[in-house]
């Protein structure tokens, strides 16, 4: 495995919504929930979701030992991510000219199993937060048990690049005089009103980490 | 490639989710805005998100005929395609417990190019009308010259399976006594307030497809 060639990360469709400057690139993999992980399964393709962190120069993601996903990244399997955040739908008056606006970012690597305790422990803190910043410090901590019970493995963020595309349908001149209504319906990730658990004790106050997110 | 085995459906991280039923399967596809499709580059695996309907019994996704990913669907290679919508957060007690509620599909296949015209034009009305339910009897039809530049690639329904996760977070016994908030915050994609375009001619309505999704 370790002789395949990394792809070339240059957008070649649409190049002028290509970004490769990290900036750009952590902000899409910092915003997004969850991201498309593919790996090889004797040699065909496979994309499952997943859930991942970015943590300095790395991106790392969690998992049983024993998942499929978790073996390939293990064993130094080459792998590509894909994060999108879709931004909106956009509505031209030709059919051929409908399009979405959303920030993607494609990246190719290999995992590395991060060993050592601390960075571990400092890499399951950023999942907890990013699911909700500050939920760390709000729930029980990991257990020994829990903590050998996950596995770590960090893909480096060197062959990346970000896909952009934002602002109103691109109608060819001669449409634009056409009694159709052309524009943006913007789309956005909305929390809902939060559903306390069944066995939740009398007294628990939602957190402040939720709080935030209701605004 | 066409010696290369489809991997196996079933889904062996938290089989409890699992669904293999088709109506469960198309719910997913068919909800869902936009999909990652993983295929192979030189070996290496390569994911890009990009736009799917379902036609029937058939995934269908579409593209120029020069880019990579149709390329590669148009040979015949092997695909995975991933389908997710995220649906919320889950807070438990503990660390290891959080989640998040999701409904996801990931199939297997081959793609075979849609040359019957009429089969074509359908897959496009579906395109333009998964974008917005009714926007194809809004907006200007393709011409011919738009109908030749869009290449139309389907990949059976054949293997595939959809995993759900739902509900309250699953924390141990003894955890549930903690004074730790638990419980979902749920998440869906709202629509803003529409954008119309610049050059929009004065006295253009917003057309019924808008209305109905902005309820």
């Amino acid at each position: 495995m370790t002789g395949i060639p990394i792809p070339p990360t240059e957008v070649r469709r649409h190049p002028d919504r290509a970004r490769y400057d990290r900036s750009a690139i952590d902000a899409v993999l910092d915003e997004a929930w969850i991201c498309h992980l593919g790996f090889l399964d004797d040699g065909h393709p496979v994309v499952i979701p997943t859930i991942h962190v970015r943590v300095g120069d790395r991106l790392v993601f969690h998992g049983s030992p024993a998942s499929r996903m978790m073996r390939w990244l293990r064993a130094g399997g080459p792998v590509s991510v894909a994060v999108t955040i879709l931004d909106g739908l956009v509505l031209a008056r030709a059919v051929f000219d409908h399009s979405m606006n959303y920030r993607s970012v494609v990246l190719f690597g290999k995992g590395e199993v991060i060993e050592d305790p601390a960075e571990k422990l400092e890499a399951m803190r950023v999942f907890t937060d990013k699911i909700l910043p500050g939920r760390w410090d709000e729930a029980r901590r990991p257990t020994d048990k829990e903590f050998r019970a996950t596995t770590m493995v960090a893909v480096p963020i060197d062959a990346a690049s970000a896909k952009i595309r934002t602002g109103p349908p691109m109608d060819a001149p001669e449409d634009t005089a056409l009694p159709v209504w052309a524009g943006q319906i913007p789309l956005r990730l909305a929390a809902g009103e939060p559903i306390p658990a069944d066995d939740l004790p009398d007294g628990v106050p939602l957190p402040d980490s939720v709080r935030r997110l209701l605004g």
